[in-house]
């Protein structure tokens, strides 16, 4: 493998211990259950460090990370990485100041996914919360997060995302029907911070249908 | 007792360490309410490693733990084994392959249990985490847990497990009515994964009752 | 103070250990908002160990208890007991087999008080953790736990107490209607497992009631 | 600045650490989600501390927070204080008995901020809670926490307040729409038990919503 790139330890030790860090994290708050979820980190403009398949989310350490190309192919390793890796790789390949991508799998995140599946987008407004998302200044903004049927089929969606950006749609996650979600962020700070935000509003969103049904 | 087996105490203190790990962890969830559930490990082709009756399974220690046959008899101890032992010995002797048992008591769990009594079933379908049950492939799948009247005689318990199994129906776990969930696996990994899942599945179950209803 | 008793250190100090781990345990769960609850143990024939005033229920040390009578006398300190001591010696006295007795408030607590406010009693039947309140042995007992209104007065509600324990009815804890709380049990343990498990019952009750409404 | 105050670093340490110990609390709560919320104290008559903006509010340091002048202006530092720092000096300016503000964010708050944002108060009456906030002693009383709309403009909110408390109504804490609350406290203590009393009552008034609708 002519391309194989020559690793920087450092750089891939430090990805790893960010991406178990938020593992951990995000473990600790349930939003990881069954070995489900994935994370990943940009490495650099070519390649992307993302979490091995089946491991415990919650209890990542510098091993459970591998390296992939951005058409998601291992590099340098036997190892599998997890099913989704197209997702992650297509994000760091659409745009190039993207350095951190988290899927994970609350219970809200799933509930929700199935709620608004039909609708196909669920829409906050009015929230503060909304300004925590990397743009929006003001709690009077509108703030999309579209939901997209669930596959095994990892190119169909590939092609949805590509389809929402190449519309020129702003994104900052999706939810998958029955499923998760996908948000990311220039770094992982970023990337938790959106997450955060977006399992915040999600939970909001739910409890108030539970209230004025 | 000539049948006595001679007791390895390395495989017993592994196997009593994997439990309390166990109970460590899913106490902390509150899965294991006032000293209610029970977990076990498989010994050998004969013998299971089972909780002792009463003891508060979030803090188990190596002498929490006793041996019995897999008709559910203490071996080499005078220690009264977990009401319910007849449950766990009887999927070690349906199953070769099944290494751990785990009975908890969640809030989900018997909610689902009560709410679903009637139906005897609670049928999954849509979600990605059915995948998390070893043998499912795709959301795509239909995954049952039955739900089985409670009663104090174990032995009722017992056949009615017999019957679903000898229909030839797949069984990866089932609630009893009012009471919690057992489910299992061919290593204790397992067996915690697929109890995270159906407890994950059945929370969304009840979250999308209250907002559909 | 000719009756006052040469107090026990070791005994004290055992006691406000007991105490101050429960207070731990209840206060991480969230049972304990706002420096709410109040802990006793059972000291001698004569006296009880209570919590101090005021105190952070969460934080408990071995200064945060004092020693009262049966009649809740402060006994050689100047300290003044939580206002609901009255509460806690009753038990004491009316049953000598008593040895701890626990108030706490948590949400669930404190909204089913509300919900059976006027009903006067929450029933609860068909739940297998009914068995965790000794002398309950199986699910198909009825388990009642009655709601007294509230009062600044604690007369009024040791009143209606010993009412309903003069009227000969079983009594395992009982709710203060916007308020909280309070059960018992021959040690620490048993008044743990039984707050625990009244805790559990409540939460189902009032989840089925959501979903079935 | 010939009136910049010396500062007196022991004094700004402890507020400091008071400040931070708090944002470990509310954030393993969950009350601080996305770098959302901030942290007051009084710092003397004339200034307070006040968190630095953007700063995840569980995991502040001594260096994540600066000195203000009453009317908001940062003193001996180029920092940038948390936005909502003018809702925390009016409080200092208004009252000098008041040593501790918190803004915190939790799912509950903005729940409720947006369900009783058209009532324009949210009225407590019947809880023994109550009686956790200062100068309530009784669960007869009631209690108000008044709902005002959400702006981007710091001034309005100011106005806002202003009114209320030139009313002449009991103030001691405040849901804006969409956003979360304000409480406080003449020590970091008292501020605390005031959100966890006002946090508690909302939790229960939503479920009563919910149970009862």
């Amino acid at each position: 493998m002519p391309d194989t790139p020559r690793l920087d330890h450092a750089r891939l030790a430090s990805c790893a211990r960010d991406i178990a860090d938020a593992g951990r994290e995000l473990g600790a708050r349930g939003w990881t259950p069954a070995t489900s979820s994935n994370f990943s980190m940009r490495y650099d403009s070519q390649h992307a460090v993302v979490t091995i398949s089946g491991r415990d989310k919650g209890r990542l350490g510098v091993d459970d990370v591998m390296v992939v190309d951005l058409a998601g192919k291992p590099v340098g390793t036997a190892s599998k990485p997890s099913a989704e890796t197209a997702l992650h790789v297509q994000m760091y390949r659409r745009d190039p100041q993207i350095g951190a991508v988290l899927h994970t799998h609350s219970h809200n995140q799933t509930v929700a996914s199935r709620l608004y599946a039909q609708a196909g987008v669920v829409r906050f407004a009015g929230y503060e919360l909304q300004k925590a998302i990397t743009g929006y200044t003001t709690h009077e903004s509108e703030l999309d997060l579209p939901v997209f049927p669930n596959t095994q089929e990892m190119g169909e969606l590939v092609d949805r995302v590509d389809a929402w950006l190449d519309a020129g749609k702003p994104l900052h996650g999706y939810l998958i029907d029955g499923h998760g979600i996908y948000t990311w962020g220039r770094t992982m700070a970023e990337a938790k911070r959106h997450l955060e935000a977006f399992e915040f509003l999600l939970a909001c969103e739910l409890d108030l249908r539970r209230l004025t049904a």
